[in-house]
Order: structure tokens, then sequence, then C-alpha cells
């Protein structure tokens, strides 16, 4: 089988929300798997000395208009949480503590932090919310509770994050392809191109 | 007829190049003009303490990439030319002052200064490189070369960049259907959808 897709995102960034509820379609259509990489897009921000999207003078109220029209354009329910953006170390943990013992029921994890902070509006970097939303896909809030606080799911965290800034892995979704790197929503189309042509 | 189709652009940026040899297409087929607006996008940058892109840690080297494959997305030919990014106030002016006589003809204008820098790799920052492009198409260099000295054409230039930063005009290209914001190449085809459904 073909490489996996590799798909980074950060929890606290609506056009993650959005790739991860078009990118298992898109790869399944071209016989390839999809590697779920959450990392902390903050930290990354920081190398770049940039704010987040939203605390730009100009670019920040057309941000949050255009995250409701594309979730319109997708078709997919979404609310702009308060607060928002937030931390998402504990998120994160848990979505690694599950990916190490199972990378399939991982995604499930992720899909449904994604939902509870992007549909439901619960503020998912209180660790606690994060533990209710585990246990209300079956996850044991003790074990959960327990994992996130490993050693081990914190270096590995923090490896996928470092990982990340050193090859230019900048931004929320960004994708890559047998190396090829794509940054945004709006290069699934581009993706999808890559994909059925190898390349173009 | 329907309102015009607002574009706005800066001449030193790669995706308002990819946007001017789509937009005449898609607004006709839905029965739309479009009004052509180049601004300085300097002045808007830093009015958000931004620099330009290609200057920005980690994402510097992806944007130049992500040019070169976007050209091929759209299947236009392009080369990011040296230097990049330039000031663009002869081009701007060049542009207006022509705009006042014959819109028609300032769009002509336009493609062919984008043209100069993307493909040939003319440096439009020199007022002298603009009046060479100017007399390829037809222009009188002596007429042009007046002209853009203008005071009318210098005022014209400020208010259509004072008017962009105070509609949250940011980024380049920047299309306004109807009083709808959409900024960036990549949002042609939600454009699309709303000139075909009056909204989405």
């Amino acid at each position: 089988m073909a490489n996996p897709i590799e798909f980074f995102f950060d929890f606290s960034s609506p056009y993650g929300y959005f790739a991860s509820t078009q990118i298992e379609v898109l790869a399944g259509k071209h016989g390839r798997d999809v590697q779920w990489r959450p990392f902390l897009m903050g930290a990354t921000l920081k190398l770049m000395n940039l704010p987040p999207n939203v605390e730009i003078p100009l670019k920040g109220d057309y941000a949050r208009h255009d995250f409701d029209r594309t979730a319109r354009w997708f078709g997919v329910p979404f609310r702009t949480p308060e607060p928002f953006p937030v931390a998402t170390v504990a998120a994160c943990r848990a979505f690694y503590w599950v990916d190490a013992q199972d990378p399939k029921r991982a995604k499930e994890v992720a899909m449904t932090l994604y939902k509870a902070y992007f549909v439901e509006g619960i503020n998912i970097s209180d660790a606690e919310n994060v533990v209710k939303v585990g246990t209300s896909i079956g996850l044991d809030a003790d074990a959960l509770r327990a994992g996130v606080g490993e050693p081990t799911v914190k270096e590995r965290l923090k490896a996928v994050t470092d990982e990340a800034a050193r090859r230019n892995i900048f931004g929320s979704p960004f994708v890559v392809v047998d190396g090829e790197p794509f940054w945004g929503t709006d290069r699934l189309p581009q993706v999808e191109k890559w994909l059925a042509n190898g390349g173009f």
C-alpha cells in the first residue's frame, strides 16, 4: 500500500476541524491511509512571530466570518467557541495516549474533541472536560486522567510539535503527501489532484 | 445589470496575478462585470503589523513552493521574479491614469503589467519599466510618463488604498460580491457558488 498521508492539525483550529471532516474520504478514494498528527500550533506561531489570525488587525473579523461561511461550504455544523483560541495540550495528550494503543480509536477521540469544541462549545483547554469527552465515547475516566500525565505521552506531543517546526509545518491543517506539503483546507483540491496524478 | 464584482489586488502579489487570469471568465459566466482595483498592500500590512509572507520564518519557503504549484494548478505561466516583492506605486498609478479614461483598457494595462513582472521578470517597481510595458500595448510613452505624475492619479491610488484599509480589505486578491468579502485565490470556488446561488 502507498504511504499514508500525514495530517497535521491543531485542536483549536477551525480549518483543522473542517479538514478533519474531509480528509479520510478524500484519502480513501485514492487508496491511502491517514496518519493523524495533532500538534501545538502556538509553539510554531512563536517561531514565526505571529499572533493567532483572529488577533490580527483587519484580518480578525474576516477570519470569523470566513469560519462560518466555510462551515456552510462543507455543510458541517460549526460555531466559533468562546473562549477562542484555547490551549490544546490536554486534548493532544489524550489523543496520543490513545494513539499509542489504537490509532483508529485515536481518530475517533480527535473527531469527538473537535465536535465538543466547535459544535458544542465545550472548552477543551480544561483537562477535566477532555476526560468527560473521552468518557462520552467509552474511555475510562481514571485511565485517561492518568494517561495524559504519562511522561511518554508528554514526550510524544513535544516530539511531534518539534518535528513540525523542523519540517516547516507552520499551520493547521497541514497535509503531507509523499513529502509534498499542503497548507490549509483550501488546498484539499490540490491534494486530491496530487493523489490522482502522482503530482502535477 | 447586477452590481459589478470588486476585484482588489496588489501588483506584487502572485495570488493576485493568478486571480487576474480567472476573474473575468468567472464573473462573465454569471453576468457580472468586474471592477479592477489595484491598491498598495504594503500600507495594509503595516496596519496589521505583518511582514510580506515570504519574509515570515517557516512560511516563506512554503509560499514560494505554493506559488509555483498554484501556477501549474491554473495552467498559467509563472516565475517568482527577483527582486520580490517590490513597490508597485508606479504600476498602480499607470493603471489609474488609464482607468480614468477607459476602464476596459486599464484592465489590459493590469494584465500586461502582471505578465511583465511574473512571466518576463521585468522589475515593475521601476517607473521607466512601467512606461515601457505601457508602450508595448500602444500607450504613448510621454503621455503615460506625465500621467503617472498627475495629482489626481496619485490621489486616486491613495483613496483606493485608504478605502481598502477602512473596509478591512487586507490581502490580495480580495473579491467583494454585493458586499460579501472573499480573500484569496483559493476562495474563487466560494465566489462562484455565491454568484450562482445569490449567497449560501
